[in-house]
């Protein structure tokens, strides 16, 4: 624990020190009467006058071009769960730095001081006006299917809770490799997904889709089951293309003879006993963030074959970051309007093709490859 | 026109080249796991924490401690009426590169897809958690009043109507400095104010507030007055400050006879024959945007002694873009929550005391004056 004390005062004292991680700036200097004329009055009446006149070209003369809204109302921040607009500010600006620095998106974080399913929606949607995209964030399930669906219905603009799509995404190109690694076939292995929110749904959707067939869901109640009684409506889809065999019991039992187990819970819920009693080779990802289901030494010494995180202080990095600023680069150079399995599928295999010899080591690409952007953003365009 | 012609064709080209005036900008760079581990996880994971159990401190670990959205649902922008989002999200990237340029505040535009009143104030309650201030911009009358006064009193920062407040404070400083020129005394002049909308109305009670008690205000049916039938409710209690004596007529009727003309309206609307009804040593504001309500050139000719537009291009440029940064350098920098009337006198006075020796050619400090952000804000902190 004394390294994570450590690395807690070393992120307040950079937090405080900078005071907002990001920042607005000019893109043409303001020094003279002739820049003014033209950025303001009276110039800009005329773009204005244009503007009001062909609504269609906004994109053309303003910011909205490569402007991404990062909304989040603080109801599912990290794995810290509801802890508030003040706790979700801070993630919601770093992912507005990565927007910048990894894919030169100009992003701004919108955190609301509502969690009312329809007062976000009509909020989001009166603020589109000036934003290319919208990227859901840390909104806590069952409302984030909701939110998503209906403003993806509602708006003329890219829409996507990146803590779905953008996690499915990454964690399938994390598998493609793993699965390679261990020299067993992905679509005919045995996998358990833990956690039953937004994450854990839409990776089990996308695993589904790509084709893998023996997924079994573990939430907090134990193995998820249509047989198994009180299932929430938006569980229902979810216990139909999982566990078919109406398997029952906890998370240890769940494990018992699996492939890989891909973890999008809470802290330190993987026993190293669980680990044991999984297939050869086991293949763990622990993304719960910034504490992990298991610690990457204690699994690796239970057996794990392959390991990854969610963090980047360990060794494959299996974070939604390393895809939300390509897709919504993509988004915003080609007008995608929403993201569909095949793109996603699409994209995972491009990324997992970034690595040319995985090993239990490397299985995903770092982060700060410079061409994993452009890659994402690239399978968009060619996407159908 | 050739002039306009050309300087449009200017604006459009500089506008479309930049594709947005402003953008977003990473204060720290992301280059190492390092920096990835302190901004955003798992390092971000204690500010959160941190934060959501001292939401107080907020404002010391993020960006809401100097920015400020830019609010506007495009119903009253520049002097082009209600031209909607499109036209109205370029004026507000104008005032957001203002806002940094001049008073290193990071603002962002946020146009809105509805002009209902009550909408309009749940989306900017809504997302004024990651704000430190609102500025409201181009909403016409009379909701504007409505809705900065339930903003006021509904949320813990501050709240401005930039229209109304700042555009009242830059007229009363130019006119102290424009009467000190014509050496008459302000107090006991008579002004007529053309324009009973956002700006018209601030200005006649800022002028009234100052002490100026012989004012009269023109609209688009003639001079307003409480004898006159037909005062809309917002406009009642300017019809009780001013036109004491029931005034009746039109603006050429109600400038017969006095000291100065502050033209808040439309193009063209002061004829060159009006100006030489007016007492001697006429002083003529006209502040509408982009096309002023007589050109300077034909105010000077029919007599005008000062003239002002709120236009770069010609001297004694009397607009708000003066006064805004400074405010909200003031409101941010020491915590005011609403601006009051003897805040802005000090203000206007304090801008006026900027220029030591005023001429005809030169009553306020140009935009680009070093001195005046300073100057505002710090009258902001010493004022009750």
């Amino acid at each position: 624990m004394e390294k994570n004390i450590s690395l807690d005062k070393e992120a307040l004292d950079y937090h405080k020190k900078l005071n907002g991680k990001i920042g607005v700036f000019s893109k043409s200097p303001l020094k003279s009467m002739d820049d003014l004329k033209l950025c303001y009055t009276p110039g800009v009446g005329a773009v204005s006058s244009y503007l009001s006149l062909h609504k269609n070209q906004v994109k053309e003369y303003t910011i909205k071009k490569n402007a991404v809204a990062v909304v989040s109302d603080g109801s599912a921040v990290l794995g810290l769960g509801n802890i508030g607009v003040e706790g979700a500010l801070p993630v919601m600006e770093g992912k507005a730095m990565i927007f910048k620095e990894f894919a030169n998106i100009d992003a701004f974080p919108i955190v609301l001081d509502t969690q009312d399913v329809d007062e976000i929606i009509k909020t989001v949607k009166h603020i589109a006006p000036v934003f290319g995209a919208i990227n859901l964030e840390d909104i806590s399930a069952p409302r984030c299917f909701e939110i998503e669906k209906r403003l993806q219905n509602m708006l003329d603009i890219f829409v996507m809770h990146d803590d779905q799509h953008a996690t499915a995404i990454v964690v399938l190109a994390g598998l493609i490799n793993a699965f390679s690694v261990v020299k067993k076939d992905l679509k005919n292995s045995s996998i358990v997904v833990i956690g039953a929110g937004s994450a854990g749904t839409a990776v089990a959707k996308l695993l589904y889709a790509y084709g893998v067939r023996d997924i079994i869901v573990v939430d907090v109640k134990g193995i998820l089951s249509k047989c198994r009684g009180g299932i929430l409506p938006h569980q229902e889809e979810l216990a139909n293309i999982t566990n078919e065999g109406c398997k029952e019991g906890s998370l240890a039992d769940g494990l018992i003879g699996v492939d890989a187990v891909v973890g999008l819970s809470a802290p330190n819920v993987i026993k190293p006993e669980f680990i044991k009693t999984m297939n050869e080779k086991p293949i763990v990802f622990a993304l719960a963030n910034p504490v992990p289901e298991i610690m990457p030494d204690i699994a690796k010494k239970a057996g794990a074959f392959v390991v990854a995180t969610g963090r980047p202080d360990f060794e494959n990095q299996v974070n939604n970051a390393l895809v939300f600023p390509g897709i919504f680069r993509g988004a915003l150079d080609y007008n995608i309007r929403k993201i569909t399995d095949k793109m996603q599928i699409n994209v995972a295999k491009k990324i997992a093709e970034l690595i040319k010899s995985p090993t239990s080591e490397k299985i995903i690409p770092s982060i700060f490859d410079p061409n994993v952007v452009k890659a994402i953003a690239l399978s968009l365009k060619n996407a159908d």
